[in-house]
């Protein structure tokens, strides 16, 4: 920050003191622009400070971004970092609700005041065009977004950016939650520390990353970055649409506690090719009063376009379970034979090897899933390792590594979808690029067309090592430009896709309601890697971009018992069941293996009866890392509508009623859709409960349910000895009538939770 | 050298001296291994030095490889630099004699010696597999070839390369044709000149290259590397089979006449990465006493694999004209209109904007290239800037740069081609990537498909600019498996591919004959950038790999006739006759505009007389860069399949005859399908011939035609006073009776040629 522009900020501060907090402020002497949000508690600042532009953030008279620079180092002569002029300002304001295809409630409101500002550099020869740059701000009652934009009429038409100098100046040393800084993986543990210790921790911050990790700061941070200041505002820095241009970092200067945008840089180290008109993703700073308010916050799905595909008939909110959990945790294994050094697609005789035994996706295997996922109520069954090329498909760079279409000689894929449907239920597809998008853009459309044929309409794809084309990154543009074809293409083949390793999302889904799932940070599946209290982080961060299919539900955590390895997972049952209501998915694993659900058939109730799509959802309680307790209300049309999904499953059984239909409409274990006629739907809710390592007491009202209607629930719970070391697996389920007068009062394990069903009686 | 290996030669020598010049020799002391080629005139030795595997390569006793290093430098530990045991060889002879396709001759023998040598580095530590490495050596009448091959046992299963260190060392200061080394474009002028002076010559070989080049080295040059040694002995050195591995230059040690391999990177300077079992390229040495011996060799189609096409009835040798001059030349544009700074496709509404009326692709205009083609008997007629996105296509590393399936508004497709069928012409595809070959394997298969549509059976692929994936090169084995790939996708649509702007081919048309022309040099698009002699320079180089599209047939050679350009280009009207019998191509275009022909039809009756494909070829006298005489004689299936190719002609006119047909078979212009029932094939040669820029008579025997049997020739030569720079379009047109015993004499121009058209009477 120049001392111009202290002295700039001094005197807006000033200003707005003589106005009155919250006001709404005009345009000031110079070239200060002001604007507040709907509601006038957050004011933000536009100013050319000697042609540089920039911007500031205050809430209710507190400021929370100090004046912060914007503009570009480009390749090439041409630079966006000064000598601006105002040639133009537009002020508009918008309301509209508008409804998610799915989500966490029914309707979303809109509502934002926006303002456009036009900066140009003046022409430095007589007949040229001058450089222009514009920049939308759009200020919520929750936060503030904004973006760059490049007219068509413009001295720059095809441009490199070299850096995007974004700044974020906050006023102070916050508390954090973040992971290190890194050009391809999210796969950190969280660290919550203040910003002044980010230097300090980050070495320790990067152990325990599985990938070939690429730092590029000594305090680098990931986008959404979490922080709270002292005075406990919750204030979160991420980005949203990010669209054909890179994913950023954010640099800290952990002198001035100033952030500032770092973007993905590509094979070339160029970090955006552009074409005007053009425009960024949106930069975003929400600033909320509690963690609660946090979790409410659509601001990044409302920054997002529309919903872009006309029919979203097809896309469905699913619960499955997955042939996978067993490879994961070393029980079996993908590949299928190790005969050979190496194998070639094409080229090695699979049916002419020898099986080492131990391939998970075999016939008999799958077949026996399919029947524990159909007896149980699920939607669909993932089976991983299905097809050719698992030998070495990791760390080899290999180019050719899967052909997404040829099945290993012991998986019968028309027989095994032929079953699965006669059952009620889809497979799910996987397709595991190894990072090699060039293959798989090859195979995209006859992968797709397969799924097509035999009735598959998911996909879990998958985007473990380095990068082929050679030279890129995960959030390169390149690759950015790749998951979103593969989001595009699967539309028209009418496929849900759920990426792992993939770049976080930043509210596509609003657009493209067909991304159903990420996984973009450390899943269940990474076992003993996830720290009690890590969970507890990511509605705050990872979350807030869109679902993660955090693949919870795992009940044996000493996967010596499952595997023989040593690890231990470090959780409670209660607290698994807990994320199914609080950590937000429309794609919701059973991820445990069927013989343990099997050990514990009373605590997996609360896993079939759960819904996964809401009309309502409520965040009673919440701290980023340490516990959050959620209340959900499903959307009763999605409920039906996976009802009705299950009659359209090609050749299906037509008398298959899922496990939450028969939930919501309290019908018997062995109801048939006949038994939906006349059937009447319950009112029901569902509050789940995630806990740090400190055990906690919870109490709250269910002050939500309808007034003067009695409501049962079950209430699943750690037990009094319950703790994820030393007796992960105690639990206790209560049933209890309630009201909305009701005050729950809960304990929660060391990294424990619970899951409560309530339904009208 | 090293002194030992100087020694070791001196040996080697002395023992072959001992033996006599030109015998077998049996394996020598140590591990030294001989073997020779069928005829013996070719030995080639094998031996490890202090386990450093060499080679070297004599000739009738005189030395023309002196002892060379082979072997890699890899990334990480594990080098094969040295250290090498032998643990085992295998002698075999092969003899065959195959049919290609298409070709300069209707059967080629395939007859060498071979000896695998296999080499081991002992492994480090117990337990660990030996890291082995094979070296495959042909050896023929007229050249070697030698490959590595790393078998599946192996310490190596996948690994990179950081430099291949295979070395050809030379016996002297020899006279070379070459042009500078790069990674991304081989249109470069050849220079000759000795090696020593390559290094000061290569500033101004590099001037006139269009594209940004990449050089690596002061004295880098490109194969094919044409050589002659002050003992009139020529030697080409090259590759063959070049597939899932980059192409390489050649780097020269100017000091000691040593060229070493140096392998085009990839976006990460990895030279190549291997998966065990796999090979390299074949690296080849051409021996020949004569000028002409090389031009008859056929080392470099032998060395690739049989063809891998079953059904090859769809590959057809095509003789086309284009709308495409016109651009290139100046007078009209690719483009649609010059509305917009910038275009972008799907977004851009094209039949709002305004025609900038320049556009060569209009339906007018294209109807008119059609009538004329078909008067005329081709049998194909090529459209560039038929598709939206030519207005900033190049230059722009622009990703999204073609769809290749989008025709302006002012091209109506459909109704073109049906034009064109029912006139009995195919319309060829132009797919220009721009480089951006992941764009271009996007939309691959829906390009190809529209093809298939409309009855498309080849396209003309596009390589211009920079390459994206960003930081690769077009030489790099990423893009050389890109080329691979269009090519196999195009096989599977029957497709024949043209590629420009491609890396050099290496034979690879054996294996996939509908690989029909490459550009891969200066072609005649580079207007007055063409050299006198230049083109008397490429059949011994680029053509060693397989057919150029080199567009000739320009009979305008002041542009400032045509678009109002001051380009001259440099040669005769009866120079561009001659190159259609000296240059092969199963692909000839007729280059100019109607127009330009239509004022010298006389002539231009010798381009629609001339075949496209031979049983035939008689190479009568040459000199690299000076001149060239070749006399072939047809193939007459190929020309009766022609004939009835137009009959297969999807909703084509039945009794078109193409202009060929109709000159073998004696018909009259008005001939139709229905005049060819009966009549026969009279016996026909065709001679041409090029020359540098110094006038010179030639004679020659037309000993090659039958015995007895009287035929007539139409001589199109030179005027007397015809100059490529003062009278560029003065020729003679004679007729006479000739026979086997008739000597021709004739006189070319600076820069000028002939073509002779014979028919038996």
């Amino acid at each position: 920050m120049t001392s111009m522009m202290k002295i700039f900020k001094t005197i807006m501060i000033a200003v707005a003191l003589v106005m009155g907090t919250c006001l709404q402020c005009a345009a000031l002497p110079g070239d200060a622009i002001t604007m507040t949000s709907p509601n006038g508690n957050l004011v933000m600042t536009f100013a050319l400070a000697d042609g540089v532009p920039t911007y500031s953030l205050d809430y209710c008279g507190q400021a929370v971004i100090l004046p912060s620079r914007l503009g570009f180092e480009l390749k090439g002569r041409q630079q966006l970092t000064g000598g601006f002029v105002l040639v133009g300002q537009e002020k508009s304001t918008f309301d509209e609700t508008w409804e998610p295809v799915w989500g966490e409630e029914a309707s979303i409101r809109n509502h934002y005041n926006e303002l456009l500002v036009k900066l140009q550099q003046p022409a430095s020869r007589d007949g040229e065009k001058p450089a222009a740059m514009h920049v939308r701000f759009r200020v919520y009652d929750d936060g503030m977004g904004f973006r760059y934009e490049f007219p068509m009429e413009n001295a720059l038409t095809y441009f490199m950016i070299k850096e995007e100098l974004t700044q974020f100046a906050l006023t102070g040393d916050h508390i954090a939650w973040w992971i290190p800084g890194d050009y391809s993986t999210q796969e950190f543990r969280p660290t919550r520390s203040r910003l002044s210790q980010v230097r300090e921790l980050t070495p320790k911050a990067r152990t325990g990353c599985g990938w070939p990790n690429t730092a590029f700061s000594p305090t680098g941070v990931q986008t959404a970055l979490q922080m709270k200041t002292d005075q406990g505002l919750y204030i979160n820095i991420h980005e949203a649409a990010v669209l054909d241009y890179p994913t950023t970092n954010l640099d800290l200067d952990d002198k001035n506690f100033v952030l500032r945008t770092w973007l993905t840089p590509d094979a070339e180290g160029v970090k955006g090719r552009m074409q005007a008109p053009c425009k960024t993703p949106w930069r975003t700073v929400m600033v909320c009063r509690s963690a609660t308010d946090v979790l409410a916050s659509r601001l990044i799905l409302n920054l997002n376009e529309p919903c872009a595909i006309k029919d979203v008939s097809w896309i469905h909110p699913t619960k499955y379970m997955g042939v996978w959990w067993e490879m994961i945790s070393g029980k079996s294994q993908w590949s299928y034979t190790n005969d050979y050094p190496s194998v070639q697609l094409g080229k090695t005789d699979y049916a002419r090897s020898t099986p080492h035994g131990k391939h998970g996706a075999n016939n008999e295997n799958v077949r026996r899933y399919i029947d524990f996922a159909a007896e149980n109520g699920f939607d669909a069954l993932l089976i991983e390792g299905w097809n050719e090329g698992w030998e070495d498909w990791y760390g080899k760079q290999k180019d050719f590594v899967f052909d997404f279409i040829t099945p290993y000689p012991d998986f019968d894929l028309p027989a095994l979808n032929a079953y699965a449907h006669q059952k009620g239920i889809r497979l799910i597809m996987h397709h595991e690029s190894s990072s090699s998008t060039v293959n798989y853009e090859r195979w995209m459309e006859k992968a797709y067309n397969l799924m097509n044929q035999y009735g598959y309409d998911a996909v879990k794809s998958g985007y473990v090592g380095k990068i082929i084309p050679y030279g890129e990154y995960h959030y390169s543009q390149p690759l950015i430009n790749h998951y979103h074809y593969a989001i595009t293409e699967a539309a028209k083949h009418h496929i849900m896709v759920n990426a792992h390793e993939a770049v976080r999302p930043t509210g596509l889904c609003r657009t493209w309601p067909n991304m159903i799932g990420n996984e973009s940070a450390m899943g269940n599946e990474f076992r003993a890697g996830i720290d009690p209290g890590q969970t507890a982080v990511y509605p705050f961060t990872r979350l807030q971009g869109g679902p993660m299919d955090f693949t919870p539900g795992i009940f044996e955590m000493d996967l010596e018992k499952v595997s023989g390895w040593a690890d231990k997972m470090r959780h409670t049952i209660c607290n698994q069941l807990g994320l199914y209501v609080t950590f937000y998915s429309p794609l919701q694993m059973a991820a445990d293996l069927p013989e343990n659900y099997a050990r514990f058939m009373d605590a997996f109730q609360f896993i079939k009866d759960v819904a996964v799509d809401w009309d309502k959802s409520i965040y009673l309680m919440a701290e980023p890392g340490e516990y959050m307790v959620t209340a959900r209300h499903p959307k009763l049309s999605t409920v039906n509508k996976a009802a009705e999904g299950v009659a359209k499953l090609p050749d299906g059984k037509k008398d298959v009623v899922n496990s939450v239909t028969k939930f919501i409409y309290a019908l018997p274990d062995n109801a048939t859709a006949a038994d939906l006629n006349g059937a009447k739907a319950r009112d029901v809710w569902y509050v789940g409960g995630i806990n740090d390592d400190h055990a906690r007491e919870v109490s709250f009202k269910l002050d939500f349910l309808k007034p003067g209607v009695k409501y049962e629930a079950a209430i699943y719970a750690d037990a009094k000895d319950a703790d994820y070391e030393t007796n992960p697996q105690a639990y206790t389920i209560t049933r209890k009538k309630v009201t909305a007068k009701t005050v729950m009062k809960l304990r929660m394990a060391r990294a424990g939770g619970f899951g409560i069903t309530i339904r009208e009686l």
